[in-house]
């Protein structure tokens, strides 16, 4: 590497960032609750405009409003490298999923600041909007508008369970920009991420190379019964959309623990039911699962199993099951060009690193769909996520963001 | 009986107040969605309220909303032969459930009006608030303030899917009457009712005379789990509520079949759960379930199976269940000598009919702890309800009115 290998960022200043963030949108047992578009979000994004337009950074906003603060380059009108995560969390979350990541691109930018450091390309921090998916169905919607994998007004048309409008909402807090989504090239795209997961801080190793993620398969079912008063309809004439959904939330479970052994998941996140009020049977239900393994070949396996006891399922609840809607991701690989200067950097540093999945989604995933992308892990304390208790730990988190400011260094850098 | 044999009401009067109402709050497939305290239910309430004033009644309300419409008796100071069910529906209803014999009461106020014929004791014809508990749980919530198994202010307190308040909506449409709930004697209580089953009209008898009702064991059960990611989470780690909810489903529908032969119901109406959303698991549900018999030690038998149940459902599930509420009705006799005058109006009629057995809740059964009770059943097509395809025929249902307007007589006049 032929940049400064000296330079790191500023821990303190780094995590005070993360901890300013984790004082916007309050969950109710110390984490956070910063859904997508809510005034929380609004609050934060707020602060990490102002962040970046202090650190003397230009900001765009597009029609989604994933928010770019751009670093000019030497060179400014090739394509830049993008370092970027999500700010917005689920309903029950900590400060740090996402978080971290966005807030490590906003510190490096400041690091070089500090330290007077040109890069010969233009840099770019982005947070994309609504990568949870918490509010508005599915995850990942605005980094996959950017990769043409959703048609942009058809992400502005998704609803929230209340009816309120996605574009309604990104207008509502001030983020409806007015930038193409997409549609330019990107030189890279790097994504640091807490690991969601046991290996690094079991392993103390604190730098996990994402090559790939787990295969995850979802899908919506919709079931069809038909209501009925929930007294005298003798069991034979039952059509209880309720039951049918029941039975095949516990037949995905199964399939879950027949592949445990080897990692593989099984997932009921959801179930909605009409009119799921006493007395009445459910004429319509709709579930939500999705399964996930590290070998594609596995998770179509297991996606075959759900199919599979899905008539049994429908017979047995006199219903009629369709599937309403599925969704494939994961099986991306992310570039070993990338992935060699993520390696690279950490030998540099002395920091241990070693090749890991993700088990989860990430906005790198649709990234890497148009861009050079590489996916950058760090220790969370038990693997506990999507849970007010996720903890991350300043000490075990600074090496990754180290060892991602020289592989963005050398990227940019390139000759 | 004493009286004059050959009255008989109106049938086209009758019927047109029936279509009428089915014309107030409606569905989507022909039916009725008029829940209570909803305007819809305001709209019918003002329209009964209009009829029984034009009939000469005096109309009063009490303060869980319950409406009474009384025409004087030539004693006018002993207590009251009192005729009624409800004008609320389901979500999704037909237009005959309650309806028909709330206005059964009126049909019979007017034609003894008609005859000039004079009771001995007064009459009163009552629409009860929110029988079926779709809107706010539990059913028969005002019926069962009337008779002392509800707390007045509890009711009030009551708040639907929304968090609107039972009391707030009973002032908003006008109906939070100032009357004292129940603490009166009435001399007796009459209710004619569909009988949301498919015995009558199977073996072509118009009259059902129920003589009490299946037992009924109902409860809310909480579960507990741990809010996580739907990705890494291994499934030896998982606490998802939600699966805890389905399997216990699966039990609960499982027990239902084991006394089908005996025509035992178990039923699951309604799940929730939290934050019930893609990506995360669920930290709690609460499931909703009964179970039905018509000899209530085999309804304990099946309450024992579906109790037994959660222990295994919760282990495997790897969550907390505790049952957060619970229910019983459907156990009561109704009154010997009130059944008496039913079954000898019918043979003075020449109108068959047979004893049968209650597996819907029905107001009449709290008014039968504080009042001599009887409940009439009329023929429903297919023994189809809480379905918009609910349907009652004229000439099936007049017969029944009939039977009730002189089992009234008899009892109104005796000495």
């Amino acid at each position: 590497m032929a940049h400064d290998l000296t330079l790191r960022i500023d821990s303190a200043r780094y995590w005070h960032t993360v901890m300013r963030s984790g004082e916007i949108g309050p969950g109710k047992a110390g984490g956070l609750r910063r859904l997508a578009l809510t005034d929380a979000d609004k609050e934060m994004r707020d602060l990490f405009v102002t962040w970046c337009t202090e650190a003397g950074c230009t900001v765009t906003i597009d029609r989604v409003g994933n928010i770019f603060a751009r670093r000019p380059g030497v060179d400014d009108h090739v394509p830049p490298v993008v370092i970027g995560s999500h700010l917005d969390t689920q309903f029950a979350a900590g400060k740090y999923d996402g978080i971290v990541g966005v807030l490590a691109g906003l510190e490096i930018l400041r690091t070089l600041d500090d330290g007077r450091v040109r890069t010969r390309r233009p840099l770019e921090v982005v947070c994309w909007t609504n990568e949870e998916g918490a509010r508005f169905t599915p995850p990942m919607v605005a980094s996959g508008a950017f990769a043409n994998v959703f048609d942009v007004d058809w992400v502005l048309a998704l609803r929230d369970d209340d009816g309120k409008g996605f574009g309604a909402e990104l207008a509502r807090i001030g983020y409806a920009g007015k930038e193409a989504v997409g549609g330019r090239p990107l030189d890279a795209y790097f994504e640091l991420h807490i690991e969601q997961g046991p290996i690094l801080e079991r392993e103390h190793v604190p730098v996990g190379v994402v090559v790939g993620g787990y295969a995850v398969r979802g899908m919506h079912v919709d079931m069809r019964g038909e209501t009925a008063h929930a007294g005298p309809t003798p069991m034979d004439r039952r059509r209880n959309a309720l039951i049918g959904a029941s039975m095949l939330a516990v037949a995905v479970n199964d399939v879950g623990w027949k592949y445990h052994a080897t990692e593989g998941k099984a997932t009921v996140p959801r179930i909605v039911a009409w009119p799921n009020k006493a007395g009445i049977l459910a004429e319509y239900a709709q579930l939500t699962c999705d399964v996930r393994h590290a070998d594609p070949a596995v998770a179509d396996a297991m996606w075959a199993d759900v199919q599979a006891a899905m008539p049994e399922c429908a017979r047995r609840a006199n219903v009629d099951m369709a599937i309403a809607g599925e969704w494939k991701f994961g099986s991306e690989r992310f570039d070993p060009g990338c992935l060699r200067l993520v390696r690279e950097a950490a030998d540099a540093l002395g920091i241990r690193h070693r090749d890991i999945l993700s088990q989860a989604g990430h906005d790198a995933y649709y990234i890497s769909r148009v861009a050079p992308t590489a996916l950058i892990f760090t220790p969370c304390r038990d693997g506990i996520s999507h849970n007010e208790a996720e903890h991350a730990d300043v000490d075990d988190t600074v090496p990754g963001v180290n060892v991602l400011l020289h592989a963005v260094l050398a990227r940019a850098n390139r000759p």
